[in-house]
């Protein structure tokens, strides 16, 4: 059964004052928050302890794209308040399972970012691991290299959705993509800057608005 | 022609002060000393701006695995005063050269972590962005699930030696691993604990010895 999308927040600030500010801007119109790989490097998981307290009914999301070190990276998240960490897809399986661990052990969720030369294989693995969630996304370098969102990528979200996985989609969405998602089931639709604006409340109703039209 | 290999001590703590502590311990017998996943997580960037000021005469890296976003993760941390970062070999080839781009800005280097399904073609790329190293290892996960230095790692760290690029070498290793590695061009031997402990100097001196007689 299909459910509508989320709208989610992608904080990339380089400071935690800023993603403050704009987290309080957007808190009314998404459904996640998202600790960006950005903010997290910049400022620690103080940003995720930050934002939990100031958000306690929001889906936090931090986004290390866990490579290595699974079972403490995915601990310091969780215990810092987040409900859903990522982890790179080419991490080691040995990795995603210590992830997934320490997620079942907080009640959270592993998201697999889509990175790499993963494949459909891959994906039924995570599944058999009990994973449901996984990230696909135009790269923001390949974004800003002008890449599109291609046929390939469509058909193999479509893939993963009939695997079973939640697909949460980013790069550079537009509410003028979001027909091209129809079909799907796709957890979250992921913004940053586009919501951070000034128009952003404006772009959070024009995709809920295509969202009604496809789901 | 072939150099001896760096020692270089991974800080992996989940707190500033811990890691602190160690770096201070093992200055005297590293050459370079590194911001870990864990650590650059937990604490932001102030471990790097930290170790930069207690440490100005060692190498300092930052071991961000940059899977995107690579411009403004790169500046942060060479603005914060790494000499090298670690970029994911699973990340987009824009990703990569947005690094590299901003390392040569500030006569930095970046590191191709090994993780995901590369390949010696990638490898070739990487060498024609003027990319010089990369970093191989067990998965930290691996390693805890048991898995050993194979003969197919071995080759692929020859290979990857004769397309000129200077491998750092890390996971779990002991003087006793070293002669698996001769013939290596080996930028840096990285280890963590095994450097860290009541032990570590005496271990530092047992892989020089290893090193001298095997470069």
């Amino acid at each position: 059964m299909m459910t509508k999308p989320l709208l989610q927040i992608a904080l990339d600030s380089t400071d935690l004052a800023s993603a403050v500010t704009i987290a309080n801007s957007v808190e009314s119109f998404v459904d996640v928050i998202e600790v960006g790989t950005i903010l997290a490097f910049a400022e620690g998981m103080s940003a995720v302890r930050t934002l939990r307290k100031r958000h306690p009914n929001h889906i936090l999301v931090c986004d290390m794209k866990t490579t290595d070190g699974g079972a403490i990276l995915a601990r310091m998240a969780f215990e810092a308040g987040a409900n859903w960490i990522t982890v790179s897809a080419a991490a080691h399986v040995a990795t995603i399972a210590a992830c997934k661990k320490v997620a079942d052990e907080f009640s959270g969720e592993i998201q697999i970012e889509l990175y790499g030369r993963w494949t459909l294989d891959d994906a039924k693995t995570w599944v058999d691991m009990g994973i449901r969630q996984a990230i696909y996304h135009r790269s923001r370098d390949a974004e800003l290299a002008g890449v599109n969102w291609t046929p390939d990528d469509l058909n193999r979200m479509r893939a993963l959705s009939e695997l079973g996985i939640d697909v949460s989609i980013t790069g550079g969405i537009v509410p003028e993509d979001i027909h091209l998602f129809a079909g799907i089931n796709a957890k979250t639709l992921i913004a940053g800057r586009a919501l951070a604006t000034a128009t952003g409340k404006a772009t959070a109703e024009a995709l809920r608005r295509e969202i009604d039209t496809y789901w």
